[in-house]
């Protein structure tokens, strides 16, 4: 394989973007079908990373994991109207099934009573089911929870931010009032700033969708906001608040302990593999991946480092004890012991690939009984000296470390990139061109008003922070028509 | 929710094959999405033991997850010509993209240029991939696997049998030699071995496809075969020996270390949720499920009795303190403490759900510090006493011992129905109306021959076994054609 260039930040944002992926063989373009994507091994590791601490959380808080059909049949995608108007457009759609071969060409066979569309996303097949399994209030709540792929034929494709095919979680849940609704959605928005804030070191502003951005079919959305190192914001994760939307849609009613019958209140929730596109966006750099420590799928890179037999043999040796010590510490350990490569080929390619520290081992650092480490985030070429003696110890303080600091580094970012306007000129000019920035202003809270600045400024409103996030301070006056606005909110261009 | 009444296994094996299923609530037919199923929360879980147990081996053979598209062009299918008629006819095929409301009505909108067809396995596009990925023998092993569902359209289906769309692994490897690629067709298949007969408590049998039964595409396909309880056997799992095929149909070719070009060696293995059918069917008995502690999703279910709040409150925290402590050794644990259930229903439910121990605590087991411990399998009605103190190792003992227990009672189950046969009216007796077992004859080796024999007798050649497997004696004569043959093979009816 070709060594992959990474373009630089400052030369071309979405190309440096695309240059990380090939450089670290995260996914490409399928290609052969328009807007998938293929997840490489090393993109499906972080994925698999990020499932494990969701699922971890979804399974404490008493939710299970369940699998629903692929397909669903185009009539349901009709019941619920606002949702249908959402996701109909963009449906791949099943017609036929079975193929047969005449005068040597495959040609179709069997076309289908009804078509069915390859699921955009799961609340009407799942709110069929709902009503099956759901007939008391003892059934309630009903806790579910998918992980699989689906599908939305989008025109404009980006790796991990937005493909024809995609990953997720979809959460769906069913209650008997809609204030314990309103709290999973709140539970869920909070596993997501959890995970987002402590396991990604992405910060996050937490906040509700306006009307014009919200999921077609919910009352409301709430959702998780990120900023990107080029001013840009990207919804972390979403969480629905359905009402009895999809209730009504689809019959899914319980008797309440009074002995009346009721619409179930439902909510839905879901995170993507976009988060990936996030994670590369808030924390890499020039020289390719950045990953923290706690979504590494390797997080330490051992490179011995030998030019005669003898000395190879010692420091292999030295290597492989660090790496069985490291092993137990639950850390993965790539010892690169590749014969016919240079040491700074291998280091050059753990950097590309995101490993979050390097261990150098050679001849005189086993004489002196120490490896030479290099930290991914490191701004200088310097090494830190780590002693083998309780080797584990030391590097499960560095990678600590590194997992603070790139929060810390994002955090402080975002607040570099958080301004208060109050001026429509200075709002202009500030998503001028290329321009973006986290912009809190005030808002008349009319959808005309926000179509009209996003015409004017392709600036979009990312949320309506929820009280304490951001930097709110009260009412004011609409940054566009002056009239009246209870909060300032969040404005960006986006993702 | 109704309670479930299960057939016995001998008045209707059938309909007692899907009363478990519902009474433990596993899976239900989708019903709208024609041969499709939900796998409901518990069955999931089973699966998702299942998959920890299969994808910690296979991780723990240098394999890696990624994910590729679910759409396959139709073009590629029929790139690989056997494969292409093996698959073709029963593919679900997407011709559009996009729907448009004509007048109310939900319509097609864009037909795409090339249809393409929901995976019913990846062969064609992970070839495709290969030979982006692969240049030279440094880029080979590659090892890769993915978990995913596929679709094949099925005109008769049975839940987790035989369902249209079902979940696997697929894994996929490419070797720059023959005998490399045979090593891992081999190992893969010893993982399933493994994972059947020391997770699942299966036996299994070793063995090759005949060519009339192997993979479409592939030169050679390895299987394990498991027995059921109705004497038909059921393929646990099956890994290919794809040859040069693939490499030629999708020109995915090395550089060898002589310098010469060379297409690669590729193999292919995969486990689906049918896993979860033969679990079912080779453990359960006429009150519902029964599973290994192994991939029980609960492994012991604490269920507390009182009359008096007093007794409530004493007996819960006994309760309490138990499940703590096996939760500590790793177990998963349901205290039921439920209020308006009798014990003896809630006995019921988790007996239907193949929980392998239950626990029950009562105010003279606290006074005696004892539970009174009931094993999923024990034939008595007889409970065993076990002392709070050390608990969990007692519990341990228990689960470990009817692990080893089910897999010794499949084991002599399987012994008890596996026959040698060399009379031609014996075999044909035996598998007469709904009869079958495994039966150890000679074949002539011809596929008209075996398709004879399954015309006549329905019993078809689950497979050849490899030397050590089944009970095989040399050389003999056919059974059918008195043609000679170069060792028995094994017969039975199938699922």
């Amino acid at each position: 394989m070709a060594e992959q260039h990474i373009t630089s930040r400052a030369q071309d944002y979405a190309q440096w973007y695309q240059d990380v992926i090939a450089a670290a063989q995260l996914a490409e373009p399928a290609g052969v079908v328009r807007g998938c994507m293929v997840v490489r091994p090393h993109g499906w590791a972080i994925w698999e990373k990020i499932q494990a601490e969701l699922d971890g959380r979804f399974k404490a808080t008493g939710h299970q994991n369940a699998a629903f059909p692929l397909l669903i049949p185009l009539s349901f995608l009709q019941k619920e109207a606002e949702h249908a108007e959402g996701f109909a457009m963009e449906c791949a759609v099943v017609t036929h099934a079975g193929l047969k071969s005449v005068d040597g060409k495959i040609q179709l066979k069997n076309e289908l009573e009804e078509p069915c569309v390859v699921r955009p996303t799961s609340e009407t097949i799942i709110g069929h089911f709902f009503a099956k399994w759901i007939d008391s209030y003892r059934d309630l709540p009903l806790l579910l929870n998918q992980w699989c792929s689906v599908m939305r034929w989008e025109l404009r494709t980006r790796l991990f931010l937005r493909t024809a095919e995609f990953w997720w979680q979809e959460g769906h849940t069913a209650h008997s009032s809609h204030a314990e609704a309103v709290e999973e959605v709140h539970r869920m928005l909070d596993i997501y700033r959890d995970v987002y804030q402590n396991v990604l070191a992405i910060p996050v502003v937490r906040g509700m969708k306006t009307p014009n951005e919200k999921f077609a079919g919910a009352l409301a959305t709430y959702c998780v906001e990120a900023l990107m190192q080029d001013g840009k914001a990207l919804q972390g994760a979403t969480s629905h608040d359905l009402g009895q939307n999809f209730g009504r849609a689809f019959n899914v009613t319980f008797q309440n302990k009074e002995g009346a019958r009721d619409f179930v209140w439902q909510t839905s929730w879901g995170c993507t593999t976009r988060t990936i596109g996030a994670l590369i966006m808030v924390h890499s750099d020039d020289n390719g991946l950045v990953l923290p420590p706690r979504v590494a799928p390797i997080h330490v890179a051992i490179v011995p480092i030998w030019k005669s037999d003898a000395e190879k043999s010692q420091v292999l040796e030295a290597s492989q004890k660090i790496a069985a010590e490291l092993r137990e510490d639950g850390l993965v350990v790539k010892l690169d012991d590749r014969d016919a490569m240079r040491p700074g080929e291998k280091y050059y390619e753990w950097e590309r690939k995101g490993v979050p520290l390097r261990l150098e081992v050679g001849p005189r650092d086993v004489a002196s009984a120490t490896a030479m480490a290099k930290s991914r985030i490191s701004d200088s070429k310097e090494k830190l000296k780590v002693p083998f003696e309780n080797i584990g110890v030391h590097v499960g303080a560095i990678l600590d470390a590194i997992q603070k600091q790139l929060f810390a580094r994002a955090l402080a970012f975002r607040e570099a990139n958080t301004v208060k306007l109050d001026s429509w000129s200075d709002f202009e000019s500030l998503f001028a061109d290329q321009g973006s920035k986290y912009v809190y202003a005030h808002w008349d809270g009319t959808t005309a008003t926000e179509l009209a600045i996003k015409e004017a400024t392709k600036a979009t409103i990312r949320c309506i922070p929820l009280a304490g996030e951001g930097l709110d301070d009260g009412p004011g006056k609409c940054i566009k028509t002056g009239a009246p606005s209870r909060q300032r909110v969040l404005f960006a261009k986006n993702y």
